[in-house]
């Protein structure tokens, strides 16, 4: 006797792009809107699954590409669904790197386009079983999340645009205003500021600020890489009472280890370790003691729960990274999160930087700074069919098709250089 | 809206003892019956899960403890699991060792009795859905796993009793003769053989001839750790073209580091890692080459997912533990064998060496060494209740009680010492 299969009978992927702010960091500033691909796997079973990935052209091409080989494929063989990713990207494919603006240098082509079709693979299976994500994945170890807040430094507006909603934040004071309005509207007890933009000292002013003004609040700051060993280390020194970890302050695995060497302070990484194949060096040279896991770029969920239990298993901390995002990326976050017992740490989310959306309401709502786990079969949510066409025809007519965060920093700051370790 | 659950409404536990060979090893020999225990769970929706695990009392009483436990359990709530029969057995539960007759110092009580309860419910899961059991660990990569011939020194019978089927292995031709049978009755393309029990040099002789008799099959030699650094590091070289790994030459992960840096050939475990709290020693010390997994002890099939993920990411080989077993082990490394890709090596299995079954056959059939996975929902497999009662009455009437492998050899060869690092 053979299985019930669900196959795989077609699949959709929809660009979107929605506004967002003038949000600065050390490769230039994000652009007027962020790109994202809604992905809709549909069986022949009438089954409909989600994912959401990164948006940018070279993305889309190969979600394309893996969406044209799992044509009749059985939603529970993952296995064999990374098998045709890989085979249908080959070893040859563009890096994956442009979905992040040139902040990263990443060659996870499989692993990001495979993903979204994974997540999406799973909230069926949740659909024909009646469970949650969160149960696929070993069962909710907590009914809600924490997220951190996520300050950025910014611009009042996007040049020749009328200010935003946020206004200016270039200033220890704006950034505490800032943040006491994140904190306010969504409850938070984290803190992360995107640092690596004013120069340390600068920054540093800043989180003392921010401690003054939260005294009982987590805080992080995450230059991206932007100081060098030996700053890193006077950072993490002057810092050391003010943070619960300090994000990437240098770049590479020997940089980061060597900061280690210096300071108490547990060192996260976005940026050094962000593929399995980093993690055996990292280990060894005992560089990281935090990994942000990121289920977009690590090959999704089951991959996530790997990571997770790598981290368990060599001594390492566990948060998770985030970039601009949906709802559909914030609930599978969501669901992971509830399943990993080590998640250590609040999540990173970009969610209060967007205005729109493509899911409907009234499941994804911050409490205390927190998610509740949705409760529904699959990832509990829903695409509002009107949304999703409003973003994509914004995506048509917007005319960014990648992100490029550091030409459009040099379109308004001519000879503007991102930054690695400059100061 | 709330998912279905299903819930765990009553959990049984049936200690079993089967006929087991004189099968010598370096704490001492096998006694006359092998104890195993089955494990069945049913739910609140009339499912019914099966699990195998050891059978000594103390596991029993383990396994009690957390059957009591679970009642009314989520059976998709495997995180929720854990933490039951964490808090169920305690920090202070005795160590798991006896059901490894002295040859492993083990602290894995929790992950131990934890084991056949998680196979239990992802056999439910996979009733309930239609699906087996690989389906639910990520899809079966292949449609049949290879397994190993698992060559023993052995007495002619146990004393006092008829000799047995087998008969006599103390001699290479002797163990050729059994390895030869076992190979043509089941196929198998690798062959391992048990040592640590004659000299050294009795045992390079023994693997010589059996290169000479079967010029082209995969072969292994495990001592338990019966051997000095010298002593390994010699036998590594005199058979470097001779064995696909050697298994366990001497004690603990500093003497396999020493071991390792003295030879290409791959060092494998089943001693020096067999927790994942072992993990981080034996990847920095690079003591270790191939990890053999094993289900029961690390702590269920989705940990051993874990395992295997850990072992592709750091760069080691992985194989498969076997301790003697019945068909619903069986059944359940099959599964968790298929769905995990870098199983690089034929698993080890006691199979052939057993007379005896609790599960109806038809389904698991050794085909060319291989074991085709089954496809039924679940484990895919059925009890048979009389041949079960037929055990549990054995087990009642066969005095033993725990697996004492120096206390029965003792009983025989009065000065008996197990051998660590003997030679």
């Amino acid at each position: 006797m053979g299985p019930v299969r669900s196959r795989i009978a077609s699949v959709s992927i929809t660009p979107v792009a929605f506004e967002d702010p003038p949000l600065l960091n050390v490769v230039g500033v994000h652009q007027p809107y962020a790109l994202r691909a809604i992905v809709r796997v549909r069986t022949d079973t009438g089954s409909v699954g989600l994912g959401e990935t990164y948006g940018d052209e070279a993305q889309l091409q190969r979600l394309e590409a893996v969406g044209r080989a799992v044509f009749g494929h059985d939603v529970y063989d993952l296995n064999g669904l990374w098998r045709k990713a890989a085979d249908a990207l080959g070893t040859g494919s563009a890096d994956a790197g442009a979905s992040f603006g040139g902040m990263l240098q990443v060659d996870s082509a499989v692993a990001t386009a495979y993903s979204p079709f994974e997540v999406a693979c799973l909230d069926i299976q949740g659909h024909e079983t009646g469970r949650p994500v969160s149960d696929l994945l070993g069962g909710a170890v907590r009914d809600t999340v924490p997220f951190s807040a996520y300050l950025f430094y910014k611009w009042a507006g996007h040049p020749g645009r009328p200010d935003d909603d946020w206004g200016e934040a270039l200033t220890p004071d704006q950034l505490v205003v800032q943040a006491k309005r994140m904190v306010t509207a969504y409850g938070f007890d984290a803190i992360k500021l995107k640092g690596g933009v004013l120069p340390p000292d600068d920054e540093i002013a800043a989180m003392r600020a921010l401690r003054e003004a939260f005294p009982d609040h987590k805080l992080r700051i995450d230059p991206n890489g932007g100081w060098t060993v030996d700053t890193s280390v006077r950072v993490a020194h002057e810092l050391a009472d003010v943070l619960e970890y300090l994000e990437d302050p240098t770049p590479g695995i020997e940089g980061m280890a060597a900061v280690a060497r210096e300071t108490g302070l547990p060192l996260a990484t976005n940026m050094c370790v962000v593929a399995f194949e980093h993690l055996a060096r990292a280990v060894r040279a005992q560089a990281v003691g935090v990994v942000l896991s990121d289920h977009h770029l690590w090959g999704g969920l089951l991959r996530s729960r790997l990571l997770a239990g790598i981290c368990d298993t060599f001594g390492m901390g566990l948060s998770m990274h985030s970039n601009s995002h949906l709802g559909v990326s914030l609930a599978a976050m969501t669901h992971l999160a509830a399943a990993t017992p080590n998640l250590t740490y609040a999540c990173d989310t970009h969610y209060p930087w967007k205005t729109e959306e493509v899911v409907k309401p009234g499941v994804l709502e911050f409490v205390d700074g927190s998610v509740a786990v949705p409760t529904g079969p699959g990832l509990g949510i829903e695409i509002d069919e009107d949304a999703l066409g409003t973003l994509h025809e914004q995506y048509l007519s917007c005319g960014i098709t990648r992100r490029e965060d550091t030409v459009y920093m040099q379109s308004v700051q001519p000879g503007f250089e991102p930054n690695t370790a400059r100061w």
